[in-house]
């Protein structure tokens, strides 16, 4: 069995290198291919219009100057072409990637581009700010691991796997959840730079969350391991018959 | 009433500007704030580490060093922050974004952070490689945001708008359609640098697609406009109750 294991932090992540020491366990080959810088927020972005260079580091990890989704995509097809992974692990992202927040998470895009391209996939996150409790993070990720290794998961499907920041005792056990919703103000802040011209950076304080049942934010703030399965069809099938009345003879 | 647009080809797209145009015929208030250069793939991804320039072109028109999910964000919460528009349309698009390919897309992410802002949004996108025909991808543009303006659409939920490339009169009319899915071979294309040292460009080619009933793809190669409801909530629903009992005790 081979995994690959990749992240948006960046090849020198501290989470990115005990999660694949962590997966070592289950006897599988594990392959690094991560970003050669942070490559947070880069969402499931993909470089179509340059080259990408891929610095091999030793047999089994290279650094790639390319976003997560770029990683998953050079890896599969290419760096490791005559070695498809069975698994891909992404992580472990040192904030959450819950609610709405995973579209724009790398984290979570490099698993989507592992199940897009049929390898079943995890991403993996931990709720902290500082003092990481990656311990508890390994741990949760090797059991989901030999999960989707034993039983597979539905082909269209990946999961978030979020841990919270607590040691290994603390927690509560795992939850299956379902994708929340934070509240943010997202206050530009405006400034003028040392020339006198105008710039903007995109700030965002969090304001709480919606108390939605069975939420993987809900589950987070608990003390419980949150594991939400997230699919590639975005369709509101809900809608679509309503719609489809609304617009007839448009 | 306002409208914003944008679009991931930037500022000097064509689409962008005859979209802008067509709409000011709904008698709304119409802004452009979209990327100063070409941002296609840039998907959902927000730039968070660095300051954003936005150079106002004239009084309606702004051009941002950023991604299409940044213009979003920075113009309803800071550029029109007093000017929030009811609506956002997103393109036009000078290639389809129908399938798994809507996980990648710049036009139907700016759709997407307006709809995490509240605002309900549209992304057009035509089916053309050249000889665009603009004139349907904006009649129905106008059909679908005076319905939008109208009657509303759920909170979390966008419209993808796929127009085939065809004359007003060859089409066949709106289907409210499906996600569908895509068949690729992604080659990576790898050579030698004229330093001698290797790299890589992502390819992909087009192998066809999967048959799914009442797919985007398949209504615009029937010569349909496509409308398919997309939200924001990927959540495996379905695939929640067995991964419960899957994971208990572990």
């Amino acid at each position: 069995m081979r995994i690959l294991v990749s992240n948006d932090d960046g090849i020198n992540s501290e989470g990115l290198h005990l999660l694949a020491g962590a997966l070592n366990e289950l006897a599988c080959e594990v392959f690094i291919v991560a970003p050669d810088r942070d490559q947070s927020a880069a969402s499931h972005s993909l470089s179509l219009h340059r080259p990408l260079r891929a610095e091999k580091i030793n047999s089994h990890t290279y650094a790639v100057d390319g976003t997560p989704t770029d990683c998953i995509n050079l890896a599969v097809n290419g760096l490791l072409k005559d070695k498809k992974p069975d698994l891909v692990v992404s992580g472990i992202n040192m904030a959450a990637n819950m609610g709405d927040d995973i579209t724009y998470s790398g984290t979570v895009s490099a698993a989507m581009e592992a199940t897009l391209l049929k390898i079943p996939s995890i991403a993996v996150s931990i709720d902290g700010k500082l003092n990481y409790k990656f311990d508890t993070a390994t741990h949760y990720s090797i059991i989901l691991a030999k999960y989707v290794l034993e039983h597979g998961i539905p082909e269209d499907t990946l999961l978030n796997l979020n841990v919270p920041n607590l040691e290994l005792e603390k927690v509560k056990g795992i939850k299956v959840t379902k994708q929340g919703k934070r509240l943010y103000e997202d206050p530009i802040v405006e400034k003028v730079d040392p020339r006198g011209k105008e710039y903007y950076w995109i700030g965002g304080n969090e304001l709480g969350f919606v108390d939605i049942k069975d939420s993987d934010i809900l589950a987070i703030n608990d003390g419980y391991v949150s594991v939400t399965p997230i699919k590639l069809d975005l369709t509101d099938h809900d809608y679509i018959e309503k719609l489809n009345s609304d617009l007839e003879g448009l």
